[in-house]
């Protein structure tokens, strides 16, 4: 359980992402999984510099959005040779069986990028295909670190970051959406567990709403809104009575057509101002050294 | 749902990590959940240069263990004066009632950070308790980027990213450990979603041999140790049948000591190969742009 950087004596950031370009040699073999930024902030705010001597390496890519993924390429490096590269989009209108052929240059050797448009691939974004293919093959993955607004929501909300789930998208129409809304509360209460979701960012003020309208008024809820962007992002926690509190005095500003993450707590509640570690299915632990 | 980067023309990577220490102004006054590096992997590599910009401005510190902290400011900024800054412990000796008291620099207009001695604060790790304080009383809580041995982990093992629970450490007697462990392969199946717990490193290879014998022979098991370790990361997804077989035959690298996670993916068999876009309490929709 000992820290290995109290072995080794590192020295202090050496800045890759100052190397010219052409001075950078390929990357090793493996399917590279590349986080992208998510808002205005610069890239050397969200994204580390080693990552993009990487992806100065990388000539074959996997990506959401073609046009979305090349305009990060040309960011990276504004010299980039882009007619060289190959993409391949993977996204809802993608046919799936292509995927496993789109991996022949990591086959012979090559290293090879997956992209999504914003964030980390893989992660409520498409990427997983790629990926579950290359680990069926034996092929390296590696993943790079990136801003992720589940995980920055999470540890920004004040809430159980030792147990959470993610859920994605609630349903739409009113009943169910309500009947899965108090689901997530009661797992909550019941597992002592975070519940994380997300809506498309039109109807983010309308969810909000909802949930004032439908969750107890001890459930502690977060929104977190623009993550990243450096005038933009806005992440509050309250309690559902001060929600409807401050909606009712228009004192809560619209997150329409903002990227948005929604975060329920309803366990034990007011432990989370009184404890720190509690887990669903085990006990009370040490806590452990390297997450 | 558009991409603002697309409205917006940004320079390339302004790096921020070159300013001399002493030009650097002091960040907005806000609680920063501050990732620190998880392996012997350079800062550069895991860290975006402006996070120790941010760092270098910052005096007030609530921290899992003083002397990692220090270590980690002294490798951000080797000029350092440490003396001049303030730190509180925050892990499981800390009398939380103390806790709401350390925040007073905040309140008066400067900057806080909070720091885990490996990855990211707040998520299985110290550092919620604080969080939720300065949410409380409406103090502004910004997350940094950094290296979260979770998410990096959810990303390479090809399962489900739409939906997903960690669960912190399953329990250590035997039969309570084994039903966690089919209560999370049925949840998986039921819902869909990716299963993710940790272990305390010295018993990680016990806890592989108790999954490959527990698990049904087709759910699939990702172990990921390591992460972001330049030499040693290994990320690794098969069945339980393949598990079993590679352990039979000697062929698995010990994870003794290693910090490691464990994910469990039962969800519709062979659907992590077929689909991408799966919710547990919705239903598909088009994704998002920005996660």
């Amino acid at each position: 359980m000992d820290n290995p950087e109290s072995r080794h004596s590192i020295p202090a950031i050496p800045d890759t992402a100052d190397r010219p370009a052409d001075v950078v040699a390929p990357p090793a073999a493996a399917l590279y999984l590349i986080p992208v930024g998510m808002s205005e902030a610069p890239y050397a705010d969200v994204l580390p510099a080693g990552n993009l001597a990487i992806v100065r390496g990388i000539r074959h890519f996997i990506v959401e959005n073609l046009r979305n993924a090349r305009r990060f390429l040309k960011r990276c490096d504004p010299g980039a040779d882009i007619s060289a590269m190959t993409f391949h989009e993977l996204n809802r209108h993608t046919d799936l069986s292509e995927v496993a052929g789109w991996l022949e240059p990591l086959r012979r050797g090559e290293p090879m990028g997956v992209m999504s448009d914003a964030g980390c691939p893989a992660v409520a974004d498409p990427g997983a295909i790629a990926v579950a293919v290359a680990q069926r093959e034996g092929l390296t993955v590696r993943p790079l670190v990136g801003p992720s607004s589940i995980l920055m929501a999470l540890m920004a909300s004040g809430f159980n970051g030792q147990g959470f789930s993610f859920h994605g998208y609630l349903p739409v129409s009113d009943s169910d959406r309500g009947a899965a809304i108090h689901r997530l509360e009661s797992e909550s209460r019941r597992h002592d567990m975070t519940q994380i979701f997300i809506e498309t960012p039109y109807r983010n003020d309308r969810m909000l709403r909802v949930l004032a309208d439908t969750l107890s008024p001890t459930t502690m809820l977060c929104v977190a809104a623009d993550i990243t962007d450096p005038r933009r992002e806005s992440i509050r926690t309250c309690s559902i009575l001060r929600w409807r509190t401050m909606i009712a005095a228009g004192e809560v500003e619209s997150l329409d057509k903002r990227p948005a993450i929604f975060l329920i707590y309803a366990g034990a509640g007011e432990s989370v101002h009184q404890s720190k570690e509690k887990t669903p299915v085990g006990h009370r632990h040490k806590s452990s050294r390297r997450r």
